[in-house]
């Protein structure tokens, strides 16, 4: 193939429809750039420009403060010992997995947890063992039973998993599993367990050792309002020595990082948008007042909310038999929902989804959530007629 | 710690200095973004932005045309079979490696390979044999030795390495090795080879199947003018099952990728700059012009162009005795040349370098490469008086 116009002409800059639309969608909620973070994509958006003042370690630059950032200001905001930044929460978990398990190790997961963590995992070459929850309509994890899980894999493999993990949230249903309990467990079993905080580090306050969590992942991306791909990965120091383990030939450069991760942009945007990072985690009460608020508008209107109850994060699930009822008859059939929230600037909720679908109402305020409560209403009433 | 003001007032937006000098940094002069990718940046830079548009497979996202590029103009401006993106050029050769070798596996490096491909090797848990070059002046990599490598390899393990790679140019002389003759003695031992085209690819025209390599990896923010982190893969598709094989449990996803990698701004800036990049590597022979006449004009001075010669790439390396000399006397000693360069708005030999630096002039133009050596001379005559 020629790569003449004809081709060529169908890139370049391209639009971006829903970017100023009210967003509840959960992936984005918490990624939405501050207006620091966008004056600094333009600011270090060449490639490699914070390599300028690199003297071989990304996380040692002391100007712009990427070390002020990685080795004191992260640790103290995860409270954890050390810090990386990696491409992603998935790339912190594959870390992880890949410097603490051995090929045909096994690795123990909630069923909840995204499909990353198994990819990571199957990556990493290990087995999982997942660990069930209690279906609907709460969807909570069974803690106890990551002492099963373990036991399970000890009398199978002779030899207790190189790992646990706990996602806290999931992000389906929103809940916050007994961190603390399953930290307890694991340990009496000598096992480490990672959090994956791809949905609360950035939202709320975390604090990895009080919580009792050898291994703790945050994503940039998702909730740390920066642009992307760029995670966090906070580690226990018992575990430093071998998660961030350096080259034999390449005395400065760790291994799992490959030598290098997020240079340019994206860490210059997690730089830029920390101090509101840190301080909307401390207003995470309002914002888990803002959700069950908007959780009981919408409960008034027959559409249910899954998962934990009175709920305790922005992200929540619903199940609407009204919206579905009227996706049977309604013109656009299952997409009237979507068509008539675009129609009303209101973006996040997938395409075609009537019965099912999830939310965010982080940084939304209460008043654009009132506005999309009245809308939701508004679509009932219309289409009930 | 606590995470008060005065440890946050440290963060937010930093402004970054050299930003608008003319530039000669080798890892700059390529990852310049263009005009559209700079509005690219700002209109997609949110966390997640293109996955409104994904049913579960990034390169599958057909508006913005992420498919298009993956699928049909990647592959024809590599001239490869299969592409995907990845977050950089050692992600690339890490998923390479990682799939093609299993733990103990040999792979075979160039002796000048960048750190990033023998950290790649040892994460993967493989062994390295380096293939040796000439030494001073040239640095010419020993095109026959891949098969003494080969050979070695063999009768120390009884098999053959899995991988051999060649780095097309090397990332400190800028020299192009015969990478016809490299796979065609790789290839009489089956084994597969790689190209490491993260100074090539997006600069000048690469053609993987023509040169006979089987994969082929490239750096958005290195060379494809993409704000980073973000690479290419292409592989041949005798290869292409096994570097993205899926998961046995979310069968969309592949392996080597975690399921998804540069999504968001990343992706766009490479789409936004494509046609640019595109015509550029049209214009290889001018650039590979303007890089000799500038190597002359230094030569002139008794600065000496080591490597290719004539170079046939705008990364070059030099010895300058000249600038050593002063540097002894000099009032700031061995940062005057930093300084001087500085004073004249000139960026990217590092700080401190003197005797030994290395330089690129993509994309720089005439005009601006004259004023530089104009500079070097000037700086010459002042220190020499």
């Amino acid at each position: 193939m020629e790569l003449d116009d004809s081709i060529l002409n169908k890139f370049g800059f391209i639009a971006r429809g829903p970017k100023d639309a009210i967003n509840i969608d959960p992936l984005q909620t918490g990624g939405k750039l501050t207006e620091d973070a966008r004056k600094a994509l333009l600011e270090w958006g060449d490639g490699y420009s914070v390599c300028d003042f690199c003297g071989g370690v990304l996380d040692l630059i002391k100007k712009p403060p990427i070390e002020e950032l990685i080795h004191n200001a992260l640790p103290a905001f995860l409270d954890t010992d050390a810090v990386r930044i990696t491409h992603g929460a998935r790339e912190s978990k594959f870390a992880v997995m890949h410097s603490m398990g051995q090929e045909g190790d096994y690795v123990v997961l909630d069923e909840l947890a995204h499909y990353s963590s198994f990819v990571a995992a199957q990556r990493a070459r290990l087995n999982v063992k997942t660990v069930p929850h209690s279906g609907s309509p709460e969807y909570k994890t069974d803690v106890e039973a990551y002492a099963t899980a373990i036991e399970e894999v000890i009398s199978e493999t002779g030899k207790a998993p190189a790992l646990a993990q706990v996602t806290y949230p999931d992000g389906s249903y929103g809940n916050l599993a007994d961190v603390k309990r399953i930290s307890d467990i694991c340990h009496s079993y000598d096992v480490p367990l990672m959090l994956n905080g791809a949905y609360s580090v950035g939202r709320m306050p975390i604090h990895a050792k009080k919580m009792g969590v050898d291994f703790v992942v945050g994503s940039g991306h998702k909730s740390m309002a920066s642009s992307g791909p760029i995670g966090v990965l906070g580690v226990k120091e018992d575990y430093a020595d071998i998660v961030f383990r350096k080259s034999p030939t390449h005395k400065v450069k760790e291994l799992e990082l490959l030598g290098c991760t997020a240079r340019g942009a994206t860490v210059m945007t997690m730089i830029a948008s920390f101090p509101e990072v840190v301080r909307r985690t401390q207003n995470w009460d309002n914002e888990v007042a803002d959700a069950r608020w908007f959780s009981a508008k919408l409960e008034d209107m027959g559409i249910i909310q899954m998962g934990d109850k009175p709920h305790n994060h922005d992200l929540m699930f619903f199940e609407a038999p009204v919206f579905y009822e009227i996706s049977q008859t309604a013109k656009k059939g299952r997409y009237f929902l979507y068509k008539e929230l675009k129609k009303r600037n209101i973006h996040g909720i997938k395409s075609g989804l009537t019965k099912y679908f999830k939310l965010s109402t982080f940084q939304v305020g209460r008043e654009n959530l009132s506005y999309i409560a009245d809308s939701f209403q508004e679509i009932i009433d219309t289409y009930q007629k």
